[in-house]
């Protein structure tokens, strides 16, 4: 494979594996003939799937994973335990390992992410790591993050999640000056938990390369208000879900009303070419590939319950991470954090100091 | 108006006031005989508008407010300290004196908020107060609460918006046995925040009369998987907005492709009325109509955008809320929390007392 970029990818993890990563990696192969590939599972299967890949085939390495896979049942605390050996460790292994630029796996997110970290280690600099997700958004996508890595973030990691989306909007959205907006519930630098208005002041004082929009609240998400939005990982959970669960509902109810007579289904034939291009612009598939970041080494989510295509863009994002300056990015910003809060922790030392004397 | 109930209408609040204000009280007089009406604000505009609402005016008495109206840009300090006087002060001063049985404003939220508190006060037994909301689901509505009355809540304030949110079910959504969920990022005991948990807990140990169902996700909201959703403030905001956000991107998205061209155009005309019938699902009047919970008296905060139709729903949860047992039962549910609460103190000191005498 010489000096050529490779992605590491999980062939057993999700609902439908090894199939649809096969598939996938198909596809993305086809599209980028600049990746290598290895490929980590069950070897015969596996060799099996690939012999239908012109593309892929002749670009991938087959590794065989001497544990079985970890399922979507598996416990995090087991995954780490029991799991070496599997698919999905082995994946994340050969980024570790420097054979691979990043991994990609459908399997359990859980165990994916304990892994990950036990793995890879949280990268110097960053408190926790986070997970960022693209959101369609009513001008294009945004980055929201963290959907859920950890529960709770105050002020300094809210501005490391941050650092790490914005870099994450460079380098996958192709953004390169993305807005960056903090959730929260007004507008008005008053409101919200004390770790937020926080992290707006930090951002502000430090001399961070970003271009900081404020706050943002939970409807700002889809009109497109910021490029980059950053929360904790409960609230960001919650939204994600709470807006997967809207979008579902509406989805359902428009099928329904379409569907209820005899009028309304020639209707909806007629302009059916407009409702696929209505739902395509809905299509989670197009959106899938959440990254794990604060790692050193990047690891991709893909929905388990995705399709070959949808697998694709999992590697897309992979890939786009993989071949970005996103790690060099990061670090400099964090330099510069840290300079900031030295700089901040000293003012507040010498101003403590003044005070003291006044009170003498 | 004797022993009539009486609901008292702030007639300057809201976007659109006092116009839709009186054309809402027209649509409910004429659908509920049984309520009369306070309503307050300029004598003379009232006055004029209510010539031409025949259920109405026989059964209303104008109140003139000698301050100016609250505006959406009064902040909540300002409101309590200099909007003594004002249609939105004198309205829930009536709920105070016993003159009516609820307040309806579509006034500036946090103005009404600070206002009804100073005004009301919190009820006894109760430690905050929160914002509840009907949110249409899959299987038909949903209560969800807190939407952002406080940012934080601990364990006992979320059992306590438990309670809250299941006498109003039972008043507005006439549903005498609702289940309860607890907002959360993961269905296993172990996810999410240490207070969630200890609310769980906390519920499961008391005595009181709620079909729990357990964690929700965010997914769950609009999928009706439970009739009340308790979380704080913060996530409770997030969540609405965020759904509402979703909301509006969609039925853009769903415009702009039924609008994109010829065929389109005709296939969306043959299916208007599904059309039609899927976008009075959504129809976010039909869930107007916020109650402040908590207080001793009902305070109902209607969209401050709405139209006639949206405020005459914003009444209905009004006469809803003041003809209920809602009350009298959140009394009851208090005693048996308090009651619980101190036996579970009362078992910890023993606790505590053996762990000593075993150490010793």
């Amino acid at each position: 494979m010489g000096d050529r970029a490779v992605i590491s990818i999980d062939g057993m993890g999700g609902d439908h594996a090894p199939g649809i990563v096969v598939d996938g990696l198909e596809a993305f192969a086809k599209a980028r003939p600049e990746f290598d590939f290895l490929l980590h599972g069950d070897e015969a299967k596996l060799k099996a799937l690939l012999a239908n890949c012109p593309s892929a085939a002749p670009r991938t390495t087959i590794r065989n994973a001497e544990k079985p896979a970890i399922t979507m049942e598996t416990k995090p605390a087991e995954a780490v335990r029991r799991g070496k050996g599997s698919s999905m460790w082995n994946a994340i292994e050969a980024v570790k390992k420097g054979e691979a630029v990043a991994a990609v796996s459908a399997g359990n997110t859980g165990a994916l992410m304990a892994m990950s970290k036990l793995i890879l280690r949280t990268m110097e600099g960053v408190h926790r790591p986070a997970l960022v997700g693209t959101w369609p958004n009513m001008k294009g996508v945004s980055a929201v993050l963290d959907l859920g890595a950890d529960i709770v973030a105050d002020a300094e990691q809210l501005v490391e999640f941050a650092i790490m989306g914005q870099a994450f909007a460079r380098a996958v959205h192709h953004k390169p000056n993305p807005t960056i907006g903090l959730l929260n519930i007004g507008a008005e630098d008053l409101k919200g938990h004390e770790e937020i208005r926080e992290a707006a002041a930090l951002i502000r004082n430090s001399k961070l390369d970003m271009k900081f929009h404020g706050f943002v609240e939970g409807n700002d998400i889809s009109a497109g208000v910021a490029d980059v939005v950053v929360t904790d990982g409960f609230t960001g959970n919650v939204a994600l879900k709470t807006a997967e669960g809207m979008a579902k509902m509406i989805s359902q109810m428009l099928r329904t009303a379409l569907t209820s007579g005899l009028t309304s289904k020639i209707g909806a034939a007629i302009a059916m070419p407009a409702l696929k291009k209505f739902q395509s612009g809905l299509d989670p598939r197009n959106s899938n590939g959440a990254v794990f970041l604060g790692l050193n080494g990047i690891v991709v989510k893909s929905h388990g319950g995705t399709d070959g295509y949808g697998f694709s863009m999992a590697i897309t994002v992979a890939a786009d991470m993989g071949s970005s300056r996103f790690k060099a990015e990061l670090t400099e910003q964090l330099v510069k954090l840290a300079a900031a809060q030295a700089a901040a922790a000293s003012t507040e030392q010498a101003g403590a100091g003044a005070s003291e004397e006044t009170a003498k």
